[in-house]
């Protein structure tokens, strides 16, 4: 049945479309080109203007944070859905019957494909019978559907920023340096992925290596010496605070 | 030909041994059950002595960084190698006749297997026949040797620790903030996963994602209120300004 409406056509909208491309109806984007783009991808409608936007379908917002509340005061809908994983399921501030939160816990990009299934993904909703209908939705997608309270949620995305945005810092920070010796960054690909490996089945500060663990002074002096850039010689120090 | 000697019996030399079975003549450590248990994986001799390494074969030192230049002044050998990302190749001041590196990129633990064969490794010596020898050793275990200088190799080796040892350290602080949420780390696998899936073919700068390269200043806020460590509170801004 088409009864679901996106709102939206960026990395998240695009993925959730096309995972629920059988359930989707309509697509809506503040740019009519981005609309169509997407909604010709899942064989939905498209549309431009909020108004337009089917009330008795489910409405699942995959917007930037900053702009759910907006688009909450705009907006008339029976069941309503957000996707963020740092928003109080409160935001929708019970303007609506039915509302509740759909959150993938990954890193989306537009062009890289990816596999949902096994992609955890947190609930909420504001009454059992909704929660209900949105764990359908999510278990028609992923086999990993768990149910996640707010404040939890919360957590779980500061953990993630950690996990995804942070680490990928850690290896843009490394690429950076790679550069200016002309090293190309795929000699590190072996390291990072056994790294990634280690964490598969042991805590990742059980496998934890390097000079750090080994208070291996010396050669963290070596480094921070051969270290220009100021802002990423305070914050190695601040890592083997940390530690 | 078994005409290669071991010293240590860590991670690296573990690894390295086992890889190079059939060249392995002898393991050296301080304690001798160490020694014992390595050499008895490889079918080679092991001694605690430094005075009993044969002085003919190709001593290769897997020993801690810091424990290099006191090694070297006890030992004789006519053929010397270190393992070391960090350490410059003229540690061994010329005390021997063919000296050089053989530096694998990657991350080890003894209990952790590993194939060799797709680990970097990153080769130097004093001399362009003792270079072609350790090439000859280092393409029997892998498939991707490459020539560079000792400077070019602590850059390597700073980036290194960005890519493994930093990177590891976001997922330990990810794994600390969901323990006191009582959430299991497995939930953040996928997304750890895509997160290097994306690194495999483009740069991690390009790919980057999360609130800061968003400029979503909200929710930077919320996850800076949400933390009570002054120290994570502190990196995740310098992070900021970094990007």
């Amino acid at each position: 049945m088409k009864n679901i409406s996106i709102i939206g056509s960026g990395n998240i909208a695009t993925h959730l479309a096309i995972a629920l491309e059988k359930s989707i109806y309509q697509i809506y984007s503040r740019k009519i080109d981005n609309a169509k783009q997407l909604a010709e991808k899942v064989n939905a409608k498209f549309t431009n203007k909020i108004e337009n936007i089917k009330e008795s379908n489910i409405i699942i917002l995959c917007v930037p944070d900053n702009a759910i509340k907006e688009i909450i005061l705009k907006i008339n809908a029976n069941k309503i859905i957000h996707t963020s994983g740092n928003t109080n399921i409160n935001i929708f501030n019970k303007k609506f019957d039915n509302y509740g939160v759909l959150y993938p816990v990954q890193t989306f990009n537009k062009n890289i494909k990816i596999d949902l299934f096994n992609v955890p993904i947190c609930i909420e909703a504001n009454n059992s019978i909704f929660l209900d209908e949105i764990n359908y939705i999510s278990q028609s997608i992923s086999n990993h559907v768990v149910f996640m309270s707010s404040s939890k949620r919360r957590q779980l995305h500061i953990a993630a920023t950690f996990a995804s945005n942070f680490s990928n810092q850690m290896f843009s920070i490394a690429d950076d340096i790679l550069n200016k010796s002309e090293i190309e960054f795929n000699i590190l690909m072996p390291l990072i992925k056994q790294t990634i490996k280690k964490i598969n089945n042991n805590k990742p500060k059980k496998v934890l290596t390097g000079p750090a663990i080994r208070k291996d002074r010396e050669t963290i002096k070596k480094h921070l010496e051969s270290i220009t850039n100021k802002e990423i010689k305070k914050f190695i120090k601040l890592l083997h605070k940390i530690l």
